[in-house]
């Protein structure tokens, strides 16, 4: 049995004796019992992920996972694609968003490389696990081979596991493609059978016209790969991509291994997708961290039934909302753990 | 000229020349511009309050001002009045939900009894400005007289200054008061003019017995109090609260100051109805944390022309809101700061 299967095999369900009892303290805290709304939901969900009733999540790790898109040969996006390896070296050297973003909530950020189009200088902080050097246009043909879908998500994987060993409490899924709009455009409207107009959107920020090309690129790439929707892996290898295929691999194997999830934007959003469709289970470990301004994200989350946590019109990627959203988890956590009861502290409860 | 004069008349316009610097500087990070959304917004914001195109809210203060309300007499509140007096103490302590959250923050709580029905035990972290022991019932009467409510927001500007001098770049406004969602209805019904059914709420949580006895409490006052909505001084004395008006004072000296004033949850959004009204120039140093889940916190905001920027349904009060919303403006002020520039990063900008 592969490594895939072993990991599909082994998510299982949330721990409702650790909720319920996360609850009842929750209910014993200096406060009107539910007054932190969605912080008391968040507690007792990560203790029934974690399986704890006073669960952890101190240690934090972002997976920001690169890759290139053939599908900018259709004009889809305003960047160049150079811009996804200039991007990775600014990750290792500390000068991107999700860089400062780690620092100030105090996550490690793990850099992979799944498909970058060229070879990257060495680097002791990035990580290669390189499936192709960026994927096929999709416009034209499939992005991939299944073998090379499941090579991503297997890579995915392993990138988690080796992190888990150094200490992983709670993970944000993040990205880095030129392009990878368009992917997961198709991979959202393959998946959730919405329109390719509502599901696509503008990017990084582009004009009229490449948003035509977008869309026309999407609508293209369906139409002549006919990737089936009931099987998200058909999906990944026709018109996904490398750094989705991984993410969704880190996102099952943080699911097989009761770490809470943060799904970042739209791209960690699709691989999220095809990770539930491919365990339903996994849905119960994740954490939509917010809502970008991408129309085809809050199309996946409410097809997921995730409500997001922050709704800040970011549209970045990289795993920034996500860290964002891991430090009011964090808060939450600590909400459950450090507050005094009413007997503790002397306090009289409600009449 | 009094000290409420002075800082009144020391409030003064967002610096448009700082702004304009960050947004140039915005523009050339590496990133799509605007993709930061809320986050680049709140950049600039702060860069106009504080005056300088790099601004720094690292020192934080959370103040937590308690008071106590007449109007429980009514039969409004689900808790008892001792509640009041026995958190303040469990502020002291570090074991309510505030001290948790500033903790995660790096926030000082500063404890002021602006009010407390009873005769606290001196303790050097709970600041002593009591105007009197609870106000009157504001369903049978005003709630204080106009010199109180004078001396309330004086009280609350001495309280920043002195805070002032040991560090304050951002602050946050935060309430204790059993009864105080009451007060905080009567100053919205009187200073938006919405109906009374229209921002009143469940507080603590009240059964409908009590929603019912709160409403005609906030009607009755208005009724037999008839408050001037012309004159928030009026609105202050007459069915407002001590905590409530030194918290407009905080707010006002926070603007005079040009330090940005994070606004929590619906007591310090009557507050900083409060101190708009007595200076609509404070409005534009101020940011909404959260809105809770009380329907009058929404009506004023947007009486404000406030956004807010959190929405987690929750209604402990505290500051707690705010604390949580200041990680995330002190996130923006990083990302402003810290991430690297295009040319720094050697990254190509847009087509």
């Amino acid at each position: 049995m592969g490594k895939l299967e072993q990991t599909l095999g082994r998510i299982g369900v949330l721990d409702r004796e650790a909720m319920r009892a996360a609850r009842e303290r929750q209910n014993r805290l200096t406060k009107p019992p539910g007054s932190l709304g969605r912080l008391e939901e968040l507690s007792l969900l990560v203790a029934g992920i974690q399986g704890t009733p006073r669960p952890d999540v101190s240690a934090k790790v972002i997976f920001t996972l690169a890759g290139d898109h053939g599908v900018v040969q259709e004009g889809v996006s305003a960047y160049p694609q150079e811009v996804t390896a200039q991007m990775v070296y600014n990750f290792v050297r500390g000068g991107a968003g999700i860089n400062v973003l780690a620092r100030h909530v105090s996550a490690r950020v793990v850099v992979v490389d799944m498909g970058v189009a060229s070879d990257l200088e060495p680097h002791p902080e990035i990580l290669v696990k390189k499936v192709g050097c960026g994927t096929k246009n999709l416009a034209q043909g499939p992005a991939m081979t299944r073998e090379e879908a499941i090579r991503s998500l297997e890579a995915g994987i392993e990138v988690f596991e080796a992190e888990l060993v150094k200490g992983l409490q709670i993970l944000g899924a993040g990205d880095m493609g030129i392009g990878n709009t368009t992917s997961s455009a198709a991979v959202a409207a393959a998946l959730t059978g919405l329109p390719v107009e509502t599901v696509t959107g503008r990017g990084t920020g582009i004009d009229d016209a490449r948003f035509a090309a977008k869309v026309k690129a999407v609508a293209q790439g369906l139409a002549l790969n006919r990737p089936d929707p009931k099987d998200p892996l058909d999906v990944l290898a026709k018109v996904g991509g490398f750094e989705i295929g991984g993410l969704a691999g880190v996102i099952l194997a943080g699911a097989a291994h009761r770490v809470p999830v943060v799904v970042d934007g739209f791209i960690s959003a699709a691989a999220a997708l095809v990770a539930t469709e491919m365990e339903p289970k996994a849905r119960d470990f994740l954490i939509a961290g917010h809502v970008s301004v991408e129309p085809g994200h809050r199309a996946m989350l409410e097809h997921m039934a995730l409500k997001p946590l922050l709704n800040l019109d970011m549209r970045l990627g990289e795993g920034t909302g996500a860290a964002l959203a891991m430090e009011i988890i964090d808060a939450a956590v600590k909400l459950l753990n450090e507050m005094a009861t009413f007997g503790e502290a002397g306090v009289s409860e409600a009449l």
